[in-house]
């Protein structure tokens, strides 16, 4: 491989720069005769677009998508899937100061150390464009999932400090930070709107709820469920950590505390976030993810350029102050990959 | 795949349960006329081995590994390395209560209902034992690190709510606890006796330091460097949780304090771990992970048998009230095996 | 995988029914900073694309490829290369009539048993329109071998009976079929017209010739250099063997004979075809393929429709009586994906 | 990957040099809770094994097989199967004079240039003693197979020039060349005792039968039934070419010919090998390969050593004549790989 593939049996390969002509998607292994059309991965697409809520810069007809192969007359073949989204909007020429230097964050200097060349006109292949395309994967194997009965619910959590208290699924797609607490959405909001006029960002916290899944999903050893949903989510570029279940509080807990105990009606807790041993316990899998803050700030930082001299820095230019609410299908499309890819090697391994 | 393999062009692939004839490994991929000898293997197996700290049962003979090919007249020959340990000191008749009880905490429930039938002695392939296999993997990658300059260092900074506050590199194997601070080590240790005596158990942090890795080791998109070590932790099965640099405290951070801001010495802060946009910075890689509390505990718990039977369960036996210690070796070995795998990779993209 | 993705370290995905919206492919592990652009990848296009020769029917426009990312200011980034070709001058009403009927030779029975569903226009996935994709992803790879020295060179030795007796390597592209000797090729094309005429078909045999490969390139055991070519060639739809070297003569041959014995300029004899256990010899790598007649004649045969009723079909329409010339470029294509892949597998073992 | 593991959902991985410790083989994937036993994989190896016809040495307790884990109480546990053969009745000793010598013919001068090291008693990694493992392998999968119905039958159908007339299967085992037909059998034993005598070698073609496919069966594009088994027999040392249904003589063939044409009842010839567009017909798969003579010969031939300088060598020792009788059962130790690896991905890819 090669890094722009994910998945085994179900399984996507993306490219495309941001500034590139087109960015897409193939997906193979969809299993045939399943309806499908543009419409309903239109929807996630929209979750993700750029300029959708009053907080950033109204835009339209973003992120349109054309499915390119693999659907036959309102249904899928079983053959690759390509699905393609073509970059509009592009002002190149603002990008030209960044031509030679690093922005602090971004992953310019990386990139430029890997390949000693590098597409510099926003972010190239390290954009969170790229995720457009892991969108529209992810709704396809979401409609494989709906036939299973699995839901797959990503929200903010945590935004600059300020945390949910509550948990209401109703609230979260109606605020514009899709938190699951319209009181705390609130405090977000003003807080993300405070740091965007001071020309700064801030991070959050994106918990994801799959429901559905029955005990035995999941591989041992290596490929366990839980270390493949890590390796989807921390291939999200904003991402800096993942715990499942207690998580990062089960290093002060006591095993008689931490152990998911069982009556004859299940499990009593669910400290292990659905999984153990790798392996689906029937219970929801729960986990959360640590979103930094949008590194691309108007703020002035140093940097150096191409040539090692010392510059200033401040990106000026249309970002979100804080990535939680677009992130939020992205995640989603991530497990949604990860837990139909795992039903489809569970059969391959039962038959 | 099926679960028992790990990497792409450093491979490893493990097989063995904890109460049958042996566990091992097959690595594959390693560079050939790389002096290599049992002995340099075993050292790493002996920090992992059961038994080796007064706290809990002395042992000996344990874990002796055997090359059983890959290496001629005391070099790598760059076919596959098959390494084995024979299991011995079992007690097999010690597991036959739980022929038909699940433990809590433990993959007896998820395994039984992924595979309609288990190996119930000890925990079969789900027990801590298969990372043996991995240690002795993990210890030819690190072989083949040395030659780079590449260090690994895994250690203990919190065990049961007591946290490590200096670090020093010497003291960690020193220490039972293998902790980065002498003093929390103290209290650490009595923390885990006082459990251990009241029939229970508990968890910790453990933290992992990559040095010598120059800016560009990694893959974009999927295949991320901190997503790849991510998948490699959390595959390890007493952990719950990772996270990358300023790691889960980034989602309260701003984005100008997080970004790591450069100057013509390189970075000034190392907010990121280590890895921006998938790809190696050249600062150090630093992640940490969250340890859960060891799953079998003389406690009595509720359970459930295999005809769903409401059951008290107790788990007499020899086991480690807190896992901390004997993990270090594992996550370095992951880590040694991820960092080796995506140099490969590197050099073989830029050929 | 699910079939359509082929390679390790130089990976291609293709994608596209003969009929749908397009064709493409994505090309993974491309060496970063290579000057490449897309009239280098169309002269490869041009000599597998249809209507090119006085035998069939002209066409114009046919097969303009673009390159919609991986390629920056005329180098390669390092990042996966889409390539698009636009299906065009299609009549699929012409189809109708095949919708349930299964062509002799064809994978419309195949495919139809496999999926349950099909698209049904031409042969869908399994056209050698989906071979247009390979020969972008190849076209690639040469480029990327001409830095290394070494030449990949097929032509025709037989078709209809009639073998080449010769060969010349500038006559190979001066003639229609594509032959390494003149003279043959003249009377391979009378035989090419005259079974044409009666609605009939031929096959023939294609050689294939790697300069330039030094000894040393090659996995051992299961991804040996000609299982992996031979997996290459038999990937295409109209190849049904393959052989290396002396080939099936070897069976008739004794060990003394067909042993290639060496002395100090190297080896006396290629009865290997450069091949020894999985690794190249440093001779010229030669294999042949057996190419079977086209499928689409305009001669009555029996079949049955979908519902098992039977049926007389006779294919009307646009279709090559020979495929030998435009199967010498996808052979070419195969084959330099796949050195080009084994000598990026070769630098990572030894790195 | 790096070249010792094949397979996809059912997967082996061998390791083990002819004069190391041991050979053997992990296979992953295996369906739980099938019976299976020692003595059925031992029926398989001692088909493979050296020293069974009175045309060789007789030599006892060869390849006595033991399967280390994945099997409990009987039956597999769906947990990787390590089975492991330890080499014995070696006399590496014999192999000192080819310490710095190339054998024509074998792996030696390929490995030496590949690996710049190399195990050079026997063959080491490179020995037909590998595919011993394999056939333990085989033997798992054939278990599996036998559960659907699917037979995989191989048999010797020309050796030093001599054919089979006719097909008789119950002759096959009941003659030590495992010929299909008993009276060519007696010509091919005194053609292959005659060149024995003259310390030479001859070699073969082997054909193979597998029945109780249904129609439907294998990967589109890259991934065909076809090219995943010719890269599967020409994984093995000696296999120089394959050919599928008519093969080669398709070249010669026109398309009315060639195409298998249908009736109510079915195909009406099998001239495809019961492959089309990669995917079973539910004819009988038929394929052939090409055996070479084997290259270990006590004629003297022309070499160098590792200093390039001329030598001549004679192989003394233990060899087969004819490498056709004892490649039978690794042939179809591949074939039921293949065969009930692409069951499992068909079975994900319709879930």
């Amino acid at each position: 491989m090669a890094g722009s593939t994910f998945g085994e049996r179900l399984k996507m390969t993306t490219f495309g720069e941001s500034h590139g002509v087109s960015v897409g998607v193939i997906v193979e292994g969809v299993t045939p005769g399943v309806e499908l059309d543009e419409a309903y991965i239109q929807v996630q697409m929209d979750r993700r677009k750029p300029g959708q809520s009053s907080v950033t810069t109204p835009r339209k007809e973003y992120d349109k998508i054309r499915i390119l192969s693999g659907v036959f007359e309102g249904r899928t073949t079983g053959t690759p899937l390509c699905i393609m989204l073509d970059n509009t909007d592009m002002i190149p020429s603002a990008y030209d100061d960044l031509k030679a230097m690093f922005r602090p964050g971004h992953a310019d200097f990386t990139y430029e150390k890997k390949y000693g060349i590098r597409d510099y006109r926003g972010s190239g292949r390290a954009s969170g464009r790229e995720t457009a395309a892991r969108v529209a994967a992810g709704a396809v194997a979401r409609k494989l999932l709906e036939r299973r009965g699995v839901s797959v619910l990503a929200y903010t959590t945590e935004i600059g400090g300020i945390r949910c208290e509550t948990f209401d699924a109703d609230a979260i797609d109606r605020n514009i930070v899709r938190a699951c607490d319209a009181q705390a959405a609130v405090r977000m909001i003003e807080q993300v709107e405070r740091l965007a006029a001071e020309g700064d960002s801030c991070g959050g916290i994106v918990e994801c709820r799959i429901g559905g899944v029955e005990a035995g999903l999941g591989e041992p050893v290596f490929d366990k469920l839980d270390a493949e949903l890590a390796k989807a989510m921390l291939s999200v570029g904003a991402i800096k950590g993942i715990e499942f279940g207690a998580g990062f509080q089960a290093a002060s807990m006591r095993g008689s505390e931490h152990n998911d105990q069982m009556d004859a009606g299940g499990f009593l807790t669910n400290h292990a976030g659905g999984i153990v041993g790798g392996i689906s316990t029937g219970s929801d899998i729960v986990f959360r993810v640590a979103v930094k803050p949008t590194s691309s700030i108007s703020t002035a930082q140093r940097t150096v350029d191409a040539d090692g001299r010392e510059r200033e820095i401040s990106t000026i230019g249309r970002h979100d102050p804080c990535i939680c609410p677009r992130i939020v299908p992205v995640i989603e499309a991530m497990a949604c990959m990860v837990i139909e890819d795992h039903y489809k090697r569970q059969t391959a391994l039962l038959d």
